[in-house]
């Protein structure tokens, strides 16, 4: 891609509506803009590390069986009735919809999924089934001051499970452990990510959320100095000790929340009256779970922790382009070849191929937008290239080739 | 995928209430799930459809450099009102936000994205530029009866071009027009779908659509016998031509309005205030475009097209499997071995696995379903499997290898 021909703008200062360093910096380089507290537009550098960050969880997603799906904004106030949601849910969107009719926007979909599970499974036969999508939802919260880590419309990957019994409902739980570790691991927060143990509600002992931690984060949790668990404030009064391996040592920590998996058991079927038949003929109701992640949140989280004085610093595998290529000659003759070989070559690179931008400022805007590895096109470089790692000082001078197939290796 | 284990159920009999063809089938063979009128989940085999058309939309797109982006939901009231729109456009679904704020549900993104571009484009060196998104939108339609073809929450693509002049928007327009009609071929529609002369508002002699021959149309136009092109009914008084060869034989014929192309002009910009420096140093308004696809709605048109009095018939590039397999026998030995070949070779399957379901149950299942390939393994095919495609009669019996070869060149 072009430069000059990228839809985006960075700006010098830190936007004055902003309290939040992720929405700064995000809005700063140009990878999101504010339509409005808590919303956002996502623009092509952006969209793309939301794609990645969506992709990986996918992909994690698929390898546990969960089916995609997609399920709507639009509730009927019927089903939030039901659950006695359509009162107690504070931040619920409500709107009335034609012929007078009381609706809500999606916050998260239990209503939706519990109803549209009871259409498919019948026996114990179609059972353990797992679905998932990847969707926009609402929040109406009060205050949104955190930029994406607390929008009121935001992107989520939600996965609902169905089991015949609280054992199985266990088995997949942890097999939903497992795939989550992977995916902070493959979003390089899975060091500071660690499973924290919060209010199971009504029906449950703990829930888990994974806390990533973060000094700017919102959330306090305390941590165990000899495992990786937390425990949330919430909690600590009734549970003072590591709920793992019984250790007193815990030490208060700011964390941002990214995702929580959840046992909801048969709260969301009895409200339903969702229920299989077992093996012996008998009706049973259908234990569930429910697991979240936020992308557009770990997008938040990703640009909070990923940064220096000068700007963001992505990781590999989510920046927005692989390369970042600069041209500082006064005409592009030689950045341009160079360009072509690059893609050519299958590798996704930005170029700054902008005529009448001094130096300097190219130099600025590339360690603001952060793409992990950049290439310097100069008199001063004659038929080599400088190269240089974003999250390095380290300037070398490659030949083309070297260059490239540094880079083959590394992207 | 194994059928044992897909998220889906099949009906036999057309859902009570819906009316339009396109939904009684998409629904009874579990690609969508009615949640209330004019909103739907899509459910596995629907949502695998729709990322297909989604992605043949999405690589036109970028072809003619549109770059992608993601725009809200949730729309400020004052956006709306800086157009006139907030009162002028009916459907349009309102709310109050947190602090009492007039919020809109976008129904097009044309308040949203001008004063984003506003932030983008300020030098005619900046233009022309191009961005969309593939995004849910809503409609607070009165009546809701055709299924996905007029839905209270659907799915577009919305593309805005911006523009130093008329004659560039021009030929821009012309690019997309060819783009646009790319996509129809792609999507087995090319020869049925009709460029159509439509009213183009209070700035523009014509705006046009793109309908898609279908007896269960909604929209009437007049098609000229001597060109592919058509005229709205809303337009045949004043125009009862061919606007393109001047014939006057026009046949009127109902149609699916899939697509649609404005020139905007200088509506929105003049409304925000957004204006460029041209290269004399003098401010002009930003000239706009817009050019918009359902891919719901053209899963929705699919369907009433691609069918027959069985049940659903995919093209091959949109089915949501490749291959059907059908085991008959009575254990899985020998299906299995032949399902692990196949996805060994890349090849996307639907499996039917499932023990204790009737030859008769599972073939109309399957022809209901309408993936492209059908295997069939039983007692009566031996060594050999045996091959039908859903839109033809002939079957044969070939050997596995056989059957790889041809599939792989197929699909």
């Amino acid at each position: 891609m072009k430069q000059s021909k990228l839809f985006y703008k960075t700006l010098k200062e830190n936007p004055k509506d902003e309290e939040a360093k992720n929405a700064r910096l995000l809005i700063r380089a140009g990878f999101v803009d504010k339509v409005m507290a808590g919303v956002y537009n996502y623009l092509p550098l952006g969209f793309r590390v939301l794609k990645k960050i969506e992709n990986i969880i996918r992909e994690e997603m698929n390898a546990i069986g969960g089916q995609e799906i997609l399920m709507p904004v639009l509730h009927p106030a019927e089903n939030w009735k039901k659950t006695g949601r359509w009162k107690s849910f504070e931040q619920l969107f409500k709107l009335k919809g034609a012929g007078n009719k009381d609706l809500a926007l999606g916050p998260t979909h239990e209503e939706i999924v519990t109803p549209l599970a009871q259409k498919v499974v019948f026996s114990y036969k179609d059972l353990p089934i797992a679905v998932y999508q990847i969707q926009t939802k609402f929040r109406n919260e009060p205050r949104s001051k955190s930029g994406l880590l607390r929008a009121r419309e935001f992107i989520m990957k939600d996965l609902y499970s169905f089991h015949a019994s609280e054992e199985n409902l266990e088995k997949y739980y942890m097999q939903v452990e497992k795939a989550y570790e992977k995916i902070w691991q493959r979003l390089g927060i899975g060091k500071i990510t660690l499973k924290t143990y919060a209010s199971g509600g009504d029906f449950s002992k703990y829930s888990h959320e994974y806390q990533t931690l973060c000094q700017t984060g919102e959330d306090e949790i305390y941590v165990c100095s000899k495992c990786k668990v937390a425990v949330n404030k919430e909690l600590i009064n009734e549970q003072s000790e590591c709920p793992e391996c019984g250790n007193k040592k815990l030490e208060k920590q700011n964390a941002i929340e990214v995702g929580n998996i959840f046992k909801l058991k048969t709260k969301f079927s009895n409200a339903f009256n969702f229920k299989y038949v077992d093996k012996h003929g008998h009706e049973k109701p259908v234990v569930m779970g429910c697991y979240g992640i936020g992308p557009s949140r770990i997008m938040g989280t990703l640009a909070e922790i990923f940064n220096d004085d000068k700007g963001l610093v992505w990781p590999d595998n989510l920046a927005p382009f692989d390369i970042h290529l600069i041209n500082l000659n006064k005409n592009t003759n030689k950045s341009e070849k160079l360009y072509e070989k690059l893609i050519n070559q299958g590798l996704d690179v930005l170029y700054d191929d902008r005529l009448g931008v001094s130096a300097g400022e190219k130099l600025a805007e590339a360690d603001l937008l952060g793409i992990p590895h950049r290439l310097v096109v100069s008199e001063k470089t004659g038929e080599k290239v400088e190269y240089k790692k974003r999250s390095e000082k380290e300037v070398k001078m490659l030949s083309e080739d070297e260059i490239i197939k540094m880079l083959r290796n590394k992207t």
